[in-house]
């Protein structure tokens, strides 16, 4: 077959599967995880349910695969902050805050809990946390965060501190975490 | 009956208790908590297993109430902790250390994910915060701890912060833990 024809063949089952993907989110996030099934999202989607299984073996192998998606669009947008923020502390507390303001807005809830014990999510865990130590590395190098305890002790401290913002009840009070986590960084 | 007499009957029936939780606990700790059955408990007590069951009605019970025996020891350690340190910022050093020890050693396996979600943990997750709001309050009153945040909502960076201390490979790695946590707290 042409190059053009495979591209395009891919192309058609990347769409297919993000639709896919979208309908269950959809589904879940309006009846709740434990009434969706494959048929209904089948329906939404508006293609076959022999379809759906050439794609999904079952709905939660469709939730981690969304969640998946998800965590990917995150990690993105943290390392699009990185890169508008000024020097080293500033794209640090930057990437912190929006980190703890996700983790504010979408965590916390029964199916969050399932879907973070997916296997996708040690691999994120593990890039994240990497991220935010090269980020604690420059603001040491660059004298304005303590080099006493090495970067990637300081990162899984923020990491752990920032979970608290899934049980804050107000973006005010998520910053007012970030600023004291942050202070734990400092040069003393 | 007389009250002697049920004071008797009650320190038994405690100490019955106290053994079928001992006796669970070690099971656990050399089979594994999949294997470890009724029978098991019963023998390695020393009673039979209709008298375990007028006790308790599963394996799960008895882990849950072994687990709520283990965190009520943990509370009452915290505090002792506390009555020995000197000022106000010595007192919280001292009880935030000795709660990240608790999480390093105790923590981070498969049987303390299922423990962690007992009802009684709740319960138990509130009396420590509070434990350490009132802390971090006396910090703050005595001019040393920051006072531009919610005792409450520094109670919960420390005690989210320190769980790190689950992963961390040394005793040391957990000491530093404690003192960067801690720099987050000071007045700015």
């Amino acid at each position: 077959m042409p190059k053009l024809w495979n591209d395009t063949i891919e192309a058609h089952r990347h769409a297919v599967r993000d639709a896919i993907l979208d309908a269950a989110a959809s589904l879940v996030d309006e009846h709740g995880l434990a009434s969706v099934t494959m048929s209904q999202i089948a329906t939404q989607t508006g293609i076959g349910r022999a379809t759906l299984y050439k794609y999904f073996p079952d709905v939660e192998a469709i939730l981690l695969a969304w969640h998946e998606r998800q965590v990917t669009a995150h990690l993105e947008q943290l390392a699009e902050v990185r890169e508008r923020a000024g020097d080293a502390t500033q794209r640090l507390a930057a990437v912190l805050e929006a980190y703890a303001l996700m983790a504010h807005e979408h965590h916390g809830t029964p199916l969050a809990a399932l879907l973070h014990r997916g296997t996708h999510m040690a691999r994120a865990r593990q890039h994240l946390s990497n991220f935010v130590r090269d980020l604690v590395t420059e603001g040491a190098q660059a004298g304005e965060l303590r080099e006493d305890v090495p970067a990637q002790e300081l990162a899984n401290y923020c990491l752990h501190a920032l979970a608290a913002a899934s049980s804050l009840p107000s973006k005010a009070a998520v910053r007012r975490l970030v600023m004291v986590t942050l202070a734990g960084l400092r040069q003393t």
